[in-house]
């Protein structure tokens, strides 16, 4: 994930609002949705004016902000919609953990993070995903990329199709959470292919570039692990703490929606977890077999050693310019020296392979 | 475990059904089995229309299907049954997780795996068991295999025989559960031997594949502790959560036996625990076995090279063809270089059997 | 521990009585002992109906049954003492964990485990002990073995000795898992000597026998800490819920020795932490000895080859057969070349005590 | 971190006021802040007569002492406060880790620390900071150092800028203690950067001294761990706990921001924990690098031996002295020993292309 | 720490009196000191009818017992204060860990663990101590040695200095286990400096018999933490239960010191912690400077033979004695093959240095 973001200004007063995030250039787009089990517009909205929620009862509002590198933007829209400064710091911040509050009775603040993987890099790069629901309207913020994440949802939304329409803004809210744990679910199968590739590569071939493809994919599933964990406790506390509390935001239909969803942050969690020891696994594997390789080399060095040594020695023997070796006279003395050698040749294999060596 | 499977159109609206497991040919198989304490009837189902359960009040209903690669069949049992759309979901989804959930006072709902072990692969397989509990009647869903893992039940109920008759569906819940559970027993005795013939053979001869064996069954361990791990909260829940509930599903006979059971899981997940430490402690036998092996096969490399590289080099000096060299015409020279050479090897061999190198 | 003892047929009805265990052929012993402050009897029981508790108001009877393969017989005096199926189960299946129940208010069951160190095979052999306690009665289980580990208790309640005569059946419980407790202390303690030993002679000497009884010593530790876990919250359960619950089974009086006896469980579990930390340090001690002394083998090699690869160099460069080699004639050549390797070696050894080899 | 501050005189009666922390020449600086919404003052302190906070209402005083070696002077301006000798005795141990605590409703106290990198000698030095809150006073100690660590806060109260002129002390309390976390996030930034290019050094060519660089900032970021951890247990009893207590020092406005500050605190020790297992990760890669490089060795060393101790054998055979060896007197005897030589050669080639060691 | 001492006879009657200690033969000392606010008095007791406590209204009176090998006495004490078995067994017992538990509304008891630390052995070496503590008098067992542990607060009761006197027999509680923590934090200070000399000693010159001493301070921290870690626990359970309960122990001032100390012991609590991970961190950097060390060696030895072997084969090819060899009859032919072999090497050096090897 990318690390090199630089943090504002971190001696300033709490609640300045300062982008933290990667430098873009590009204008901020912001979609507003007005829907309900009738009816749908979609419009784009070019100054914050037009930001506000529909006053229409029974009509929902979903407005879309696709870039947070214009804070003076964000400040206008949350100054529209009265929403706490602290809030605002937290949407500009891409560095934020996925977080859950409530800001009064009114308003349900949400962080998330919208994982991409990059399989050449092997790195699981985030967005920051901000969510804020009202009463009859929901909010959300995310970094300007290439890609348009909502878009599924748009079309259900302009489709009619699915429950989104008959439900109010609180379903909304899950839908694009789901959207964004289903996101989870293809970085993780992306990640579990990458490591049974490294796993089938393992038993074959081990290599020192496998253990840094192993540390990287380990480096990567520690910070999703970071990432996802506090969405399971976010989950929890919606599904189980929001219709106790004082607020109405979270209606009961959506209660169970929620549990499910956590359900499957559940199961990502696990999965997170699961490579995390096979990665282990992986490396004790490459070790391992390592240390069995360097173990064949050595026993490669030790046999022709052990082997050759004598022989030379003998050789060397014979090679002495003493007058009087009476070997050195004796008609079959070569054949004698080569039995010699033939000799111990074969008592050295006989003992290498009664020790297992061969 | 199989982990191939393809996860469906993760983006497709929430609720959606669809199948999500291996690619199967067979049709789905449906049983009925109506029964009380005096009477039992079981039936092939044609068509879901037939799928209803008994009107008759004291008859409980078990409807059994076997293959979940037809969704629109699974869908139209849920209408006949009045299921919420999320709960066919996790039906169809091979993937789930084992889960429990109340929806509504009077459907109980429980994910369990099935599991088997291959002992030539070494691996666990899982099959998706779904059970759907309501008032008098009991819904179990389970993958289409060659197996038939509930026919002991069934033959059960035929003959009338332990308590399933007297009891009502609540019981055949558990009869179920308990089933799965002690077949995760004799997953766990097939490890377990398993486990045992890799440490003799460890103790016997450590070699690499060993190592690999050992990587496949702590990675399948890893994975079968993450299935069995849920059912403990599970049992739990249903064991004490359930009588205080407003629903009267769960009898307070049946809760003792369910108590038991928790204390089943408790030991499967225990004994998982403990192979999993055993196969930590078999791998770092072998590393310790792996350096061993290296130091045995290097004290012989030395030795071999401390005893020949001198006598090499002796009789390296009297090859060396300078015109005056004293003893090279002494009538003694050879038989004392020879002397000279035996008394290197004995000061060799003291000093390694002093190093306890021999 | 034995891991051999075949389970029975796991798919029977659940409450089916089966003996679980390893064969054995003698007969069941039945003692009975009738006991208050003033009075004791103890009799051998033959036929199961004798083994009712005595009816006198005031009399505490205790029913030791020594042998658990004979269901037939457990059943019998289940049914003369109204229990339930399940318990009876869990008293005939020998690798059942340590656990404990209310079977209504009027009865508490008990699952223990005796065990006994063999310090030949360095295995902590378990005994399967079942203990029910009623109003006026306990009932105790044991399998069939040589020893006879109740018999202290027995003898005190003969002798009239200590507070087991002046108290109810729920003192007795008390005091026989006091016992059993106390057995693990020894175990412990055998171990603990077994330990300092090994300590010891990886300090003296490190060999690689050493490591597979490590990795004995920690198996069995980690079977024990799982025998000897679920007992702390037994104890607790029994010492702080059974008086606030509907029964009267345990005294107040004998609740503070619950809590001692919990003191002591937690003694053994935190001495079992202890000896298996221990244990992973000793490996780790094993593990860099043995990098240390391939270390020294290695230094042996290179420096031995350090110093005759070039001297034999030399002995063969003057070995060489040219016509014109100027030094071969020279008067003093061959002490000119004994001269130069001495030379030679002298730097390699200053080199070497340069580099802290020697 | 410093470990070489000498504690006191550990047998002194508690209570008993003693400096402990490195020894300090220079004088005490104590400032004294006067300021509500509409007004400031700021005065340096010369005795601690002083100290008192101001009495007319709705002004909020701020005193600052900068410097702990003078515990005379501590203990003046603890008895113009009323403030308990515990709460002293820990203003004046630096080594004191992080604390919250109620004396009384009417004063809260809090221990922090606050730290800095120092990237020469990769480690964080701590530095004591103490607040104690009244109604309408805050309190602030900190070690005197040459830095000045609450200017920032100073000249934001005199320029009435931000939130803390116009909030009471609980506000100024948050303002200190979120510059402190702030600095946390720092001090991360910078590891953060040691650790890249510590991934980066040992990816590109892993030395030794990396090891002893990676075993620095472990352990720093252990101690940052236990640095940081209370804190967040702190923060959520402020946040949550203060404002049910009878105590009123909390507003319900400063509130909201002490949760983010927890947000924040969980995300400081979210940081350290990933760091920590890279930390280990990189340990492991340059562990399995240096086998590899091990590995590498060792084929070079025994592929040149395979080589050359066979050809050095023949050589050494054709050396020999036999008066009978034919080959010596073929004319091409020489070319034929050199041919064989070079086949020898190309078979060990291809033996090592095939065992992939070329 | 000592594991040497001998259990008493495990299997007697529960609250039998026994001796588990190491043999002493020295008597035990008896201390009585009587004392309030305004007048003190000290006295050795000489026999155990003189140990009651004072029955003037407003005395508290300390019986500190220095020896626990004669249990009769022990015995004799129990009898007249009226103490349950238990506690008396529990006093007896030098192995008994840290516990602390209510007899009645009117007995609170505690055992601590005075600890010293061996800098030769680098052993920790426990000391057993007991208090009970009834409402006006409390009773301090330790085990006979040397040292006089408690003298510095019989000194300061003599003195009449700080608190003590003032306040009743719970402050001295509590400034007897505060003592006992100060302690700890000696021994730490003491482990800590001993680390340190490791850790210089390991980037100095890393040595096989800094492993044993790194196993050794590890041991005894695992020990020292299995000491303090239930200390916690019991001064938590103190200061925030003791108050809620029908005792009146324990009064409200003496809570807040008990919480102060309960600070203390978490931060003991913590630098073990932090000390046992810098021990693993150590033996991590330990191996890793072994096996750079080794792969040092094995470059020398790869360089030496790469050099030689060549060198020594080219020296070997002109020793043969072959009658057709043109070289040897050239003029310039012994200079011919000693430049051939000074390419070689130059070449080998070369190569090395693209390597990194040298």
């Amino acid at each position: 994930m990318s690390k090199k973001i630089k943090r504002g200004n971190l001696g300033a007063s709490p609640g300045t609002l300062q982008y933290v995030g990667p430098a873009i250039e590009s204008r901020t787009r912001i979609t507003k949705i007005e829907f309900n089990a009738d009816f749908q517009r979609q419009s784009a909205v070019r100054h914050s004016g037009d930001c506000l929620a529909a006053v229409q009862p029974g009509v929902n509002t979903w407005l879309n902000v696709d870039g947070l590198h214009q804070p003076e933007l964000i400040g206008a829209i949350g100054k529209e919609y009265g929403l706490h400064p602290l809030l605002l710091e937290d949407i500009l911040n891409t560095l934020q953990k996925p977080k859950f509050d409530f800001f009064g009775d009114n308003v349900l603040f949400l962080v998330l993070k919208w994982l991409e993987y990059n399989p050449y890099t092997r790195e699981v790069e985030p967005e920051h995903v901000a969510l804020v629901l009202g009463p009859t309207w929901l909010l959300s913020f995310q970094e300007e990329r290439d890609r348009d994440i909502f878009e599924v949802i748009r079309k259900r939304i302009e489709a009619g199709a699915g429950k989104t329409r008959q439900n109010g803004t609180d379903y909304l809210l899950y839908a694009i959470t789901d959207l964004v744990v289903d996101q989870y679910f293809r970085v993780l199968d992306a990640i579990g292919e990458n490591l049974e590739e490294l796993e089938e590569a393992l038993f074959r071939d081990a290599q020192q570039k496998h253990v840094s493809q192993i540390y990287t994919v380990k480096r990567e599933l520690t910070i999703m692990r970071k990432t996802v964990a506090p969405l399971r406790e976010i989950l929890l506390a919606m599904a189980r703490e929001a219709p106790r509390s004082a607020s109405t935001l979270i209606s009961p239909t959506t209660e169970i929606y929620l549990r499910d969803l956590y359900d499957h942050v559940n199961q990502v969690n696990e999965t997170v977890e699961i490579y995390r020891e096979q990665m282990t696994g992986l490396l004790e594997l490459y070790n391992s077999t390592m240390s069995n390789r360097l173990n064949n080399v050595m026993k490669v060095l030790t046999i022709i050693s052990v082997i050759f040594m004598p022989l030379t020695f003998v050789a060397g023997i014979y090679g002495m310019n003493f007058e009087f070796m009476p070997e050195l006279h004796w008609t079959y003395g070569y054949p004698f020296a080569i039995g010699l050698m033939a000799c111990m040749v074969i008592g050295m294999l006989l003992w290498f392979r009664w020790k297992k060596w061969l």
